[in-house]
């Protein structure tokens, strides 16, 4: 019972983070600079860092849908205790995305954009307006190469004390290609939360955040079962 | 008798490098650009990671009294030494904002901006202008993570040697949001030593950096005790 | 027969986030500011040390066919391995740049600008526009720090769970330093993949960040075992 | 003989790479944004933790004449040896500026701006013009605090793996509020290497550069005797 917790928890934080970073900080019209995409890049990523030591003790610190169910997909975790974890993550991300709105509502003249929530999209009007293949592509291969470092890294052969601060690196860099092209989700939970709260398009366009990463990380998972796993004890 | 020593000389090199950044690199005007947002939540943060490394063995390492209330409600430490801390804290803080303030004087045209010596505030004339429920939402929630963070990761399953980084990124994390909301505090001494210098708004506005993070400090206290502690021992 | 695979692996990380973040993410014209050279500088040393984590304990984690080389001057890995590994980097590098004109083909006005795929060049139209002199000094000269750093981190007085990290920052600062230059190599492999699909002048150009990382790295390995491999067993 | 060998190779990295990133990233016209202060200040602060990491063992890494005085007066170095790690680190510093200057000269329109060597300096046309006694106290400050840092972490009691991360971290510290005061030296042998080549008003202020963080970190070993190092015994 403490494990879906800790997974809320988690997944809360990275969106608070993460999402109000982007939103807040990411550009500023007074006083010093906004953080801008090298800022909003290590927030989700650092997010990721601090969580591992904080919660992976408890839950393994999953706080991503396309995590859990390529865990599954490896058998490394079971499919009743899956569900928990889902259901925490997503009920985590919108209790950040809720308590952004209202911070964010405090500000004279908010005004929702498309990014305001840290909200994920594509297309004409958002960032670089990127079509849907490379969106698509985008969030796919950016899953799976998160999700192969994952399996390596808390394999037998990773180096444990390290272990958290390489994944939550992994997302940085993933941050630091994809936000001009997605917003970067490579997390269901993570663009389930602001879309709820910002509707529109980034509504319409949540099945791709929720569909490319899952794609993902069931290739990751099937490419580490039968090609690197065997590395380990060979 | 040691530990105050610590606990003083750490608040200082926190008030030093954070407000120091803020104040004197913020902004600047010739040469290469300022720090910025990403450059003064970095700052802030890793004076935590350092102090963390450098006094940590000695007196843990608070060098905020938010942390030491939250300690005391949890009962990591006694009211007694608690006070020393406290006040300890405050001094550093003070020392360090009047030497910001003697080394910043000594510049062509200086004047007191409102976050010249990296003071916390919030509405009309302060950076983003946010409103108090904002402000006052926003210091609670964030000291509130804050210490669950540091609970956790110091807690007997923590990592040790990956601790005082886990906890001084939080603090990055939390400036990434918050800057453009309240210059971000969480933290009473760090608001205090600037205010006494500054004066005038910093003063008046003092009550909720005091008040907010003492609030989320408690909370999470009662929250690690109730809710996440039993999960280490089951 | 994983010893490739791997480093296939890790050469097309390294080139799918470094160039990816160069191409991508480097300059934005919508929405937050680009992340600049600082950005780009971390984006390839940081996948550096994710990949030392990842693949490290399978292959060493060259990624890199000058330290690959370098190696093999210093007796650390035999000829046959390693023009397995080289051949791999080179696959994985061409594969990563591919993905990413894929990608940015999406884009609406995507011009094959002289930095668009993260390519390497000097002189007149690139970035600083430095002569071939500056050029060749400042490649060589930075993979032979890169690699006594390697050498030195890596051998036994080593502190085996920072090694990764080291190694990474050192790619930081050299791309701190030199992307005015030559937009930073010290990696044949990762010149090559972004050149085949750039053509025109990074393909012109291609032979300095062959011949130049390679000297550097074969003076690495001279300068390693007849002078600081001894102050290990002294 | 391999320590002042090790001393002149990581006080010319440091060179190279701090006062590189300055010269030649810290701003550019052409291509991604530079570096700014933010960059600059983690070139010089990484380039402490790597070289912590690779000729640490062998010597130590003081790399900064400051601290091996400041060593000498804690005695934790004999004389004879700290006169050739001091000798060491001005002629590594020196060798780098040199490389820098002809690197430099290779870009068009090369003018050696005040800071194009990354010199220290202060005062009218320095980057914010702050005045003498700023100066000063701000560069002994900075290293005192930097000294107690280094020796607090490399005590018994210290966590080993982390020093060198520590220790670099607090140079970026330094740097981040520094740097529009004096350019930010807190060590005479850096500050040497690009003065000689500079010339003009870098050679002319040279003298602060030498004394002040001489007196800061001599006042720090004092202190350290006197008041912290029975803190471990105790």
């Amino acid at each position: 019972m403490k494990k879906p917790l800790a997974e809320l928890f988690g997944t809360f934080s990275l969106v608070l983070f993460g999402c109000g970073a982007a939103g807040i900080s990411g550009i500023t019209a007074t006083g010093p600079a906004g953080i801008g995409l090298l800022g909003i890049s290590f927030a989700f990523g650092l997010a990721v860092v601090v969580m591992a030591y904080a919660i992976g003790p408890i839950s393994g610190c999953h706080i991503n849908p396309a995590i859990t169910i390529s865990m599954l997909v490896a058998g490394k975790i079971k499919a009743g205790e899956a569900i928990g974890y889902i259901v925490a993550q997503f009920v985590g991300a919108t209790l950040a995305a809720g308590l952004l709105y209202l911070i964010q509502s405090g500000a004279p003249g908010f005004m929702m954009k498309e990014w305001a929530l840290g909200s994920n999209g594509w297309g004409p009007g958002y960032l670089a307006a990127y079509n849907t293949t490379s969106a698509f592509v985008t969030e796919a291969v950016m899953t799976f190469v998160f999700l192969l470092v994952i399996f390596k890294t808390t394999s037998k052969w990773g180096n444990s004390s390290m272990t958290g601060l390489a994944i939550g690196l992994t997302l940085v860099l993933i941050h630091l290609v994809a936000i001009p092209i997605t917003g970067t989700s490579v997390n269901p939970a993570r663009s389930f939360g602001p879309a709820i709260f910002a509707g529109g398009l980034a509504l319409k366009q949540l099945w791709l955040f929720i569909i490319a990463p899952i794609v993902g990380g069931i290739v990751a998972a099937i490419v580490w079962k039968g090609v690197f796993e065997d590395a380990v004890k060979s």
